[in-house]
């Protein structure tokens, strides 16, 4: 007995599968009850040109109908709060509270109506109207589905149903195929159900949400580079991204993907000396947050080679070792964290705590801690640069502020930078010496401040320049800026002002949408 | 001797040239004096060196001094206005009047004033700044380089130097490294001296604009994957564009086509019964300016089978063959021509009139008309949407409407799409049979207009869905939206304000920028 998959509006069995999957209980390393099945192309199909249908009915309803279909989202989630908790608690060993239910999944309903509020308030298009012209342009739908891959990390906030890139993806008008992670099936599932009730409720395409549970990768990759499909937002490994970005490009179909970043973080002489112990703390409660299972988890730690170093990789180590380990998400976890201690120490990084797997049921791996010359680093960057889930985090000693901004130069693009300086003005000139490089480099800066904690707040930039993600243009959290990835620029040229849509008329939709006319940002009409 | 190339701020020779390139004068068909290099790997290598470097330094500069240098620019351009005009004409046979000297070179130095303007305005950033977490983000520089590939149809507009991607790249902060049109390069050696005439003047780094005239196929391949390149802006063939992306593409590296596009009109049945002879009068003049050599040129015109069918095509082919075939510009174009009438007959359109080469010395072809039925392109679609430079034009007669809206449905990715209707709302219900189709087909949707004619304005889009472009979200013309296509999103979280840029600090830092400051767009400061 397989699940059902939720194709064309209904819960149907799936055609032909390939297979099942269960998905694990991480605390217990045993198979969860439930088998899900592996779709081939003749659910994929059906997905594709249901969803295209889907895309032209959305296009015609408008932004009202789209954003009543979140907030009904929103509502029957939080219904299910309790077996949503339960199951992903399940399906992932991620605490139920506070992580599960007190921290993310108030981020996903509130990340819901935020989209929905993005989808009235209508400004996100950025419609902008020259009237000597009379030449007028906004961002519409993208063109067809799009397609969501979700990662392990987050089973709400990032749920390929209901989660960030699913909520851009509606919120600019386009129905969504998602494949659920397998990691969480179960939990995945139950958003689908939340989301057909949701659908059913407030009249929409039934297409308009569709779910696959799994298929394999060459099906993903026709997936991707279908002519009838809209985009694609990929959330996970680099391999695997790589592979459905070559496809997608192929096709010139836009995919966005949100890959690996290791989040350096450069701590500054005058703050070493001012707070090294302070800022070990604040290190230590950022790496190992989530079982250090972040995409923001700070994985390179950057500071001067002298005494008060040794004193702060003391205290690291002393809250890395007084920490309780936590789950990971699986077995494959735990290999690529035993992998990555092998290459460091063949890179020439030397151990400091952790390194191995701890006793007992379950995927637990002890944090682990590595330090390494700059020197070492500058040889052979790319060794230390391998994103790697789990509480671990290489400290970099570097010689002097030279050598600091040369390994700023041999970075990779990576999602964030963090400095840490002086509270006074004692390390500027440290500082003004390596951040033009770290600002080509990262898509969020920050000042005193650890990466983890991504604030879904309009400037927010969850991006930054490849491998980190595909384009360096682009943000996968912060709305309504995420839903520009699922957009066309759609420009009417002297269209007659009855076959217009409403955002680029004379008169203001809403009476407060925002829109450029004539160079000015206006609440007017014309 | 080889004429010098321009890198690293200088005129020098370039070091071991692969060979060498003449321009060609289209009206003799015969060689122009002067040869240019075909660089190798040293020039392109010192020119990515150089220009990442300069990559810093301009950041540094800020806008008002990048203002400066485009206003310079245009100054110097204006002084060499007849040089430019003259040398340009020799190398395209474009007129000098009105084309050359009263067309495209007003709009060539308004775009560049245009470019000026809104970098000194820095409203195109888009700063945003959220108060409650102290996020703030706006669009910078891409990072490095930007490299930029020029048609040959626009010697003058988009030419490699000084034309709309270069003034885009640079107004977004970006040096240029420009790779010539073969077939105008002593026009782009003109533009190059005022360009660096111009750095001198306002004391820009010297690498900010330098030249290559020419370089392997491979070696392009290299440079637009080169890890400190920015990004690439490509305007040319689908074939060189598409080699072009699969390398940029696989290092990461963002790159801009602007491919093909037939460009579709589609004319209702109202407005054909209204107003055939004016419209087949519009529709003549539009595939026949520029002797056909735009990249918005109408090429495929789709209208129903019926009496007044037959008298549009017969005033269609009258203005056809009226017309003095104009010369195009090269020996290339006359075989694309050539072939293309092959494919057609091929396909099963019959010809209506030109087809083939006039006698006489230089590059002409007969303006070109074939017609089609929508049944047999419906049966072989992909053969009539390949672009063809040139008078060549093919009129599809539709059965009935619906199988006008399955032609759209079979559509590329196109730049432009143009409706006819008639004047009254008689063809009402036929545009919103079509209208939802082509709207997710084409970037620029014109109604009653032929799409030749790209006004530089602020809402304007020189793009469309791939193959038109290789992203649908971005324009090539129009300022400022064309400069987002060459910038990253920088996010600062909780830095210090002394370390903002000046765009996002609390005070305003021109009085005037727009900023989107915690939701809502304005001139104030905070």
């Amino acid at each position: 007995m397989l699940y059902p998959v939720l194709v064309g509006g209904r819960w149907r069995d799936a055609i032909h599968p390939a297979g099942s999957l269960n998905a694990m209980n991480p605390e217990t390393g045993k198979h969860l009850p439930g088998a899900y099945p592996v779709s081939t192309w003749p659910d994929i199909g059906e997905a594709v040109e249901t969803g295209a249908a889907a895309a032209e009915t959305l296009s015609a309803l408008g932004p009202d109908r789209i954003a009543g279909f979140l907030e009904a989202l929103a509502g029957t989630i939080e219904i299910r709060r309790a077996s949503l908790v339960e199951t992903a608690h399940l399906e992932t060993a991620l605490p139920a509270e506070p992580r599960l239910g007190s921290s993310e999944f108030p981020r996903l309903v509130d990340q819901l109506r935020q989209a929905a509020r993005a989808c009235r308030d209508r400004s996100w298009c950025r419609a902008s109207i020259d009237t000597k012209f009379n030449i007028r342009a906004k961002y519409g739908p993208i063109g067809g589905p799009v397609v969501v891959f979700s990662p392990n990390n987050f089973p709400f906030a990032f749920n390929a149903v209901g989660g960030g890139d699913f909520a851009a993806a509606l919120a600019a008008g386009n129905p969504v195929i998602a494949k659920a992670n397998p990691g969480h099936p179960g939990t995945t599932r139950i958003f689908a159900e939340c989301a057909l009730e949701a659908l059913t409720a407030t009249g929409m395409p039934g297409a308009s949400v569709q779910l696959l549970y799994h298929f394999g990768a060459e099906d993903g990759l026709r997936l991707v580079s279908h002519s009838s499909v809209g985009a694609t937002a990929f959330t996970g490994s680099r391999a695997s991204g790589m592979r459905l970005k070559a496809a997608a490009d192929r096709a010139g179909k836009p995919i966005y993907l949100e890959m690996s970043s290791v989040n350096p973080v450069f701590i500054l002489p005058g703050a070493l000396e001012e707070r090294a112990g302070e800022i070990a703390g604040e290190l230590a409660g950022s790496c190992l947050l989530g079982a250090g299972q972040f995409c923001t988890k700070p994985g390179l730690i950057v500071m001067p080679e002298n005494a008060r170093a040794g004193e702060f990789i003391g205290r690291l180590k002393e809250g890395f070792e007084r920490a309780e380990p936590g789950y990971v998400l699986g077995r494959k976890l735990i290999e690529a964290l035993q992998e990555a201690c092998i290459r460091l120490r063949k890179s020439g990084a030397e151990p400091i705590t952790g390194g191995r797997e701890t006793g007992g049921p379950g995927f637990r791996f002890a944090p682990t801690l590595f330090r390494v010359s700059g020197d070492i680093f500058l040889s052979s960057p790319a060794a230390f640069q391998v994103e790697t889930f789990g509480a671990l985090a290489v400290v970099v000693l570097s010689r002097d502020l030279d050598a600091m901004r040369r390994i700023v130069s041999v970075m990779d693009g990576q999602l964030t930078g963090s400095v840490y300086s002086h509270s006074s003005g004692n390390d500027d000139a440290a500082y003004g010496l390596i951040e033009p490089g770290l600002r080509r480099k990262v898509g969020r800066l920050l000042n005193d401040k650890m990466p983890t904690g991504v604030a879904v707040t309009p400037a927010m930039n969850h991006g930054g320049p490849f491998p980190a993600t595909g384009h360096p243009g682009f943000t996968s959290v912060g709305l309504p800026a995420s839903m520009l990835r699922f957009s066309a620029l759609h420009c009417y040229d002297s269209v007659r002002p009855h076959r217009l849509p409403a955002e680029l008329r004379d008169a203001n939709p809403t009476g407060r949408m925002w829109r450029l006319i004539d160079g000015e940002w206006t609440q007017r009409g014309i």
